[in-house]
């Protein structure tokens, strides 16, 4: 070959779709420290903290909380292969294209898939997860608390005490609603937990955090088959991360730094002061939105802080408002997924992202966007209710 | 909690173990770029280019050319779960402990593993193979090109042809050999090829790159039955990172600025020179640590220039020397695995540290280790010999 490989230089982009967000500084920093082994005592002790920090974003105490090495999708996977054996019946809520993610995965597992639907864009009632839990003995029921394709945060506490009152396990996709909005692992009594690190961790995408109850600890131990996937084979990964630090594979060391210091920084700023900013954001665009003429797609009540999905006006085409958005502005939001595609924007204000100085850019751009694409906003309005939830 | 958590601070290493290896600065510099969405088109350029220079480094033009999201385990686990559907015969050759995880994660498939064991730190020898591919119809022979464990380099062709006089693929591990020593995929005929990024591509671990041959795609695409990983499924992955960009799963952002950056120095150094050099570095060392007294573990012929592994002393305390030369040199260096624990020491030249000035600095460091536990070693012996290698 003769072709001449130019030097990595990718644009500048404010990140207000789904996930990935931008990260801070701080933790791109962290990224490009020189390696050590991941046998390295004193890598132990890095591992040693993120485990600590991890623990205290989830609010939990278990043990086995750790990353996953690889993205959120790996996550659920994780999360389901080690808890589901061949046969096994499995409730899964399906509000949205993660929920159905999970349907194909627990096939794939070969479990015995119980799908409960609820309309895209609306909660799952405990009064539809009931009868399938009297009628099935249901070993795992498996939700999503933030369904990232629609907005939507799922309220779990009524779904998990049925649940346990039926001897299953909740076992909950918190992608993006770690970090950005109030989970507490322990008092809600949850037993499998999964996320990502690129959404309201403001961290690359790479890892897929994940924590075990000592319920849920306790059926992986019980197993009578082998977990399906040896890569994520959480009984010998926790040989790694536990005491023995038996080696499986090599750890992804960069974005284990890159975790710890992201998972710093949720510390340091505290996570109820975390939370409140991501409220505090979130009504200031929707205030700012609705002063503009859109409509929220999720009811009130069940909307994600951490992203924001409005129906796409009227008359107003999705892909072209997007595309001067990002080629304009610099700026990405997310269109829809599946069923949704075209018809729904979804603006993500996590972790880094969710600030003052990123709600009224964005309201300024799109505002300028809308217009030039002859929707009729009436100027300054959006920034105006936004500013008066701040003020 | 009241803790206060350091700033990230690792010390400095000199990585001479079977990998992670040092990363080169320009390497480490493009994991700090901020990240831009993974379906911005800015982005898909970068995954084209990617794609490019991986079937550059790979040798082959095969389109399924790509890196996994995941380190090179999952790229393991990607090879055969995508190949093997159960009750396939998946003839497993073994002559270290990467060649046993194959069979794991084989009968994890639910293939029907036929094992075919060599003495770990000999290669597996063709006539041990031909019985077993008269005896039953296999679809797929599976063997390690680099056994990390021992060192060891297993010589392909006869296996290959071989497999394919049976109608059999031929997989491969070559995760300590890509960009290390020889390895030309379409010249050679290999069928399903995965590998590393930590070991001679000097980029952080967190990506397998791995190659399918047309003869295995088409496999691939007759599938009767779901790939069990929903996460490693090639045909959802190649959708992604095909023309489609349909989307799977968030791609390791950073992650993926790295490797392109990792495989454009492939690219600019030339695989021809990358290989000599690596080649020359592995004389001189050999030549040092024979000029000490120190035994190779491997036959002539058979040894890895990436990893050399030699006997330790007798009388002499594998964990003292090493723990030695990590404190008071910065230096790592890796140990026996399973049945070897103890018994040999692994030294990695790879990528950006199989260079002179290592070498020189790894023998003065281990004949002065080595002295300080009693060992007579003629002092300055090894410099010598490995200079002579290099005049």
């Amino acid at each position: 070959m003769s072709i001449k490989y130019r030097n990595l230089n990718p644009p500048s982009r404010l990140l207000l779709g789904p996930g990935p967000s931008n990260v801070d500084p701080q933790v791109l920093r962290a990224m490009a420290t020189p390696l050590i082994g991941h046998l390295d005592p004193e890598f132990i002790k890095i591992m040693d903290d993120t485990k600590q920090l991890l623990q205290y974003t989830f609010q939990t105490d278990n043990y086995l909380t750790l990353p996953v090495s690889g993205t959120g999708s790996a996550g659920m996977e994780a999360a389901l292969c080690n808890v589901i054996e061949p046969g096994d019946n499995v409730a899964v809520c399906v509000s949205g294209l993660f929920g159905q993610r999970m349907c194909d995965i627990v096939q794939r597992c070969r479990g015995q898939l119980i799908r409960i639907d609820a309309e895209w864009g609306r909660a799952v009632d405990p009064h539809q997860v009931e009868p399938v839990l009297k009628q099935f003995k249901v070993k795992v029921v498996a939700i999503v608390h933030a369904e990232t394709s629609t907005g939507i945060l799922q309220p779990l506490e009524d779904i998990r005490r049925l649940a346990h009152d039926h001897g299953a396990l909740l076992l909950v996709d918190a992608v993006t609603s770690l970090g950005g909005c109030e989970l507490k692992v322990d008092e809600w009594e949850l037993d499998v937990v999964y996320s990502g690190t690129q959404k309201c961790l403001s961290c690359p995408p790479g890892l897929a955090p994940i924590t075990f109850s000592p319920r849920a600890q306790k059926l992986l131990d019980e197993r009578q088959t082998q977990v399906q996937s040896w890569y994520l084979d959480m009984t010998m990964i926790q040989r790694y991360w536990g005491q023995e630090r038996f080696y499986h594979h090599t750890a992804p060391i960069s974005m284990c730094y890159a975790f710890r210091e992201a998972l710093r920084l949720v510390y340091d700023e505290g996570l109820e002061v975390r939370w409140q900013r991501h409220e505090l954001n979130h009504r200031a665009l929707m205030a700012g939105l609705q002063a503009m003429g859109l409509r929220p797609f999720a009811a009130e009540g069940y909307r994600l802080p951490s992203l924001n999905a409005v129906w796409v006006p009227e008359g107003i085409q999705d892909a072209k408002v997007r595309g001067r958005l990002l080629q304009d502005y610099g700026i990405e939001i997310g269109g829809g997924l599946g069923k949704l595609k075209g018809q729904i924007w979804r603006i993500g204000l996590m972790g880094f992202n969710s600030t003052k100085k990123t709600v009224m850019v964005f309201l300024s751009a799109l505002e300028a966007a809308l217009r030039a694409e002859g929707y009729q906003a009436s100027p300054g309005a959006a920034l105006a209710a936004a500013q008066e939830v701040y003020d």
